[in-house]
């Protein structure tokens, strides 16, 4: 038993060949995030805690798809949703639809703390958000020129996708009609546990690149990309439909409850037998200080770090770079 | 193996003296919805087909809390939800936020069919049903007097809930502040499955009485008020945030997958085990025909029929008049 920590930003076709301009940045912000989790968590702040701060630090940063970066609906707006969940008391939160708070992850802190509901959205989201007095910005804060190149180009090909490091190709009728096509990169998410075994989850997302306004994903769906009970917590990422369909999150639990496999055996499988090929990821940590971050993506951005000093910091599979 | 066929009109604290003017209208409907969808799957339509049949009755009648009927949020507003899934591919749509659809669950299937998305919220799923020329009516459509009595009552007590059968009365503060504090009834859903082991479930809600603006509840979860795959088809109704936490539809079918119980097994363990007392009841059926309808409130509105000329309406716990 012991903390442990691990983190996402997106899991996709990312290539190989991923230039080092549009690489290091994202490394160094795992990086950066996973020591500000690794030190909250070394000064006994709570898991709850935890996640929501480095979710914080990966919205606020730009070359990811949630808070400052958030991918573009067909519209050219931004909505964003988040959720964050608690694994003893199962205690949950969630929003979507935001279109000018800052920290969406902090909105659905709030939501699970002050409201008797779990889940708000749009307007009445936007409004609690004022109620509270949450940060909150104008929608241009959240909208870099990369995303509306992204845009552009997903318009022409026709295509709701998200992608953070290709540019599109125009593609075939048939093709084109696919629900996310190619890669998408970039919804962050937290998991922590402490010594204590008090464990928490959470994500953030813009969604998908040119999605239909008023689109829901997976990120806000308790049991689908967020869910944590006193067994493990877990974060999902890659095509929302898909993860949603598979009950992502929750089902790692359940085949650790119902089944009795272990947390890395539990994520292995939701990623190689119940998630389609070359959809999803997730990170997740159980109560007893294990780490599991597979995916079936070409490639995930992500990290983690465990109390006994082993950490991570890596984009595709079989390869890590040390955090130090 | 054969068909069969279950449905609710939500579930709670339904008192035993429930009076003939409220108990008769209901068990009334509830035959009806169930004869005609005992008729549609003897002329062989599709599970998917039948179950969005017998939701838009249940929508259309005023006396549950779904569609015409739908009880009012904090502003006086109605706002709808509604999910519907088929279990042998998975596919399934979901929306939430609506004003104006008079069948909400009809969307759902649009934006299953019609869109690469699974969830449309609020003006988005509005600005889509205008857009597939789906019946839309006035807001007034939907808000009886009942239901602005029940906001009403519901303010007075300072109270969030949705109560079909009771006045509500007066509560101490730390009891008020619970979260939908008494009964909750009117949720409607069904789930169907033909000789050929096709399956599908939906489920139809306006939420909570006194409900922020913005609120999501389980209905349009998929995983917590509606799951369906090849094994199962479910549909939950109780207090929603209960069955978010409990992932409770998605988890009748996980124990099946996972742990190897039967439909009856596993429905009896999520309302017993997993559902916090007082908050859950569901309706399920198995690829095999099997029916389960458990509950752990007072009472759930429900009926279902199979194949071999079973048949039932029931309102309490073993309890039960014949459909003829």
């Amino acid at each position: 038993m012991g903390w442990a920590i691990a983190l996402h930003g997106g899991a996709g076709d990312i290539p190989r060949s991923l230039p080092p301009e549009l690489r290091q940045p994202r490394e160094a912000a795992l990086r950066h995030c996973l020591q500000i989790g690794v030190d909250a968590l070394k000064a006994a702040r709570s898991p709850l805690d935890v996640v929501e701060l480095v979710v914080r630090e990966l919205e606020d940063h730009p070359n990811f798809n949630a808070g400052k970066g958030s991918v573009l609906t067909s519209n050219g707006t931004v909505e964003m949703e988040a959720c964050i969940m608690d694994g003893n008391t199962k205690k949950c939160g969630a929003v979507s639809g935001l279109t000018t708070v800052k920290n969406a992850v902090s909105l659905a802190r709030l939501v699970m703390e002050k409201t008797p509901h779990i889940y708000l959205g749009f307007d009445g989201a936007e409004a609690f958000a004022r109620e509270q007095g949450i940060e909150t910005v104008d929608s241009s804060h959240f909208i870099t020129p990369e995303n509306i190149d992204r845009l552009k180009q997903a318009k022409e090909a026709n295509r709701v996708q998200i992608d953070y490091t290709q540019p599109i190709q125009k593609v075939e009728e048939e093709e084109a009609s696919l629900p996310n096509g190619d890669s998408q990169i970039g919804t962050v998410g937290c998991v922590a546990v402490d010594s204590y075994g008090n464990i928490a989850a959470a994500t953030s997302t813009g969604g998908l690149v040119n999605k239909m306004v008023g689109r829901i994903g997976d990120t806000p769906i308790i049991g689908a990309g967020t869910y944590a009970n006193s067994l493990c917590a877990v974060s999902a990422t890659g095509k929302g439909e898909a993860i949603i369909r598979a009950t992502v999150a929750r089902d790692v639990a359940a085949l650790m409850e119902y089944k009795g496999l272990s947390l890395k055996e539990a994520a292995a499988y939701v990623i190689n037998e119940c998630a389609p090929s070359r959809t999803a990821g997730l990170v997740a940590v159980s109560a007893t200080g294990e780490v599991a971050m597979p995916f079936n993506t070409v490639g995930m951005f992500r990290a983690c770090a465990t109390q006994d000093g082993y950490s991570e910091v890596a984009i595709w599979p079989n390869e890590s770079c040390s955090c130090d």
